[in-house]
């Protein structure tokens, strides 16, 4: 069979597809039963910070660190080969192992909630009431380094089996992307506060 | 701390998110380290059927079925409140727990796999060549039954703490959805093949 998926060990290529998602799949083992949990996350460096509430939640002590492995996907098309069995999508998935530690220090806190804003909505923390040093507390993040690292990349286009290019099916690719609509002002947001840039041309 | 999410347990919402999404995150624990894939799923009845190659590639051996966590994310909004504690997403995300087990019966393989491509592409069975016996020898179906599975939801406006609300920062909700683009016609597809309106219309 052929695999026209392939593996990427770069990490040029790796932290681009962790900067372009901005919600990972944190996996994690409790008790023998393993949980998927979807968090926000934002790359900073070589390190990976992640919302730890859910985690924390679950987890009696997270004083000594937690395997995780972190999974952030991305969706680009369908992909319609003219067999069912060579259907398949387009995607970039990073999969990032490790032990997650949790964030203690309140600079490295703050610096961790300042990517996840920035990093989907650059300009937001400079508008919004930053974080006080209750809210500070009261969030839980979690940094993985990014050592143990890999992507899984399908791009390109329908391949098929050789006899089966004669079959009159249509086959082609189905581009796929997240967008936004028009934002939804508050209703108790005065209209005289204007719509700012990053939320009227949201874009990844 | 207010929690604007809220789990959801009644079947009929939780099939729905299913029915809407197309990507799911395979949690999986091999050697004590835990793996988070995506793969493709559809729900058929009360059970859940996903491609096992990337497990079975992990995993020696499947016969006595396999510990998941199945987690399903559609993203459907950025909500930027007036404090950056208070910004969140809305969303609606299902995870399903149970032991997963290889459907080696050929028809129910078929079945799954015509509920992956419907659900997805409707028609689209129909259209293309059907999987052949060595196809459906070579593709790893997994089954999980539905029975221990919750959803979280969090829908609505944004959330503010009563005294941010005097601050002139704007607030609301970005919209966000997946959408396809106009489809590409594969450079061996000849032209008077007419693009099916799955394809042209692709909608979630």
């Amino acid at each position: 069979m052929r695999e026209p998926q392939r593996a990427v060990y770069d990490h040029t290529e790796i932290y681009k597809i962790l900067d372009e998602g901005f919600v990972c799949h944190a996996g994690f083992t409790v008790d023998s039963q393993t949980y998927v949990i979807p968090t926000m996350y934002a790359r900073v460096g070589d390190a990976l910070y992640f919302h730890g509430s859910a985690v924390s939640r679950m987890l009696r002590n997270l004083s000594n660190g937690v395997s995780v492995c972190i999974t952030v996907t991305l969706i680009d098309g369908l992909v319609l080969a003219r067999s069912v069995f060579n259907h398949s999508m387009n995607y970039r998935s990073v999969v990032a192992l490790g032990m997650a530690t949790l964030v203690s220090e309140p600079t490295e806190k703050l610096n961790a909630l300042h990517a996840f804003t920035e990093k989907i909505l650059p300009g937001r923390w400079n508008d919004a009431r930053q974080p006080n040093e209750k809210e500070l507390k009261a969030t839980s993040i979690l940094k993985l380094s990014l050592s143990e690292v890999s992507a899984k990349v399908r791009v390109g286009p329908v391949e098929d089996d050789a006899e089966d290019y004669a079959l009159r099916v249509w086959a082609g690719i189905v581009p796929l992307r997240l967008v936004a609509d028009a934002p939804i002002r508050d209703e108790r947001c005065d209209v005289s506060i204007p719509g700012p840039a990053y939320a009227t041309n949201f874009r990844r």
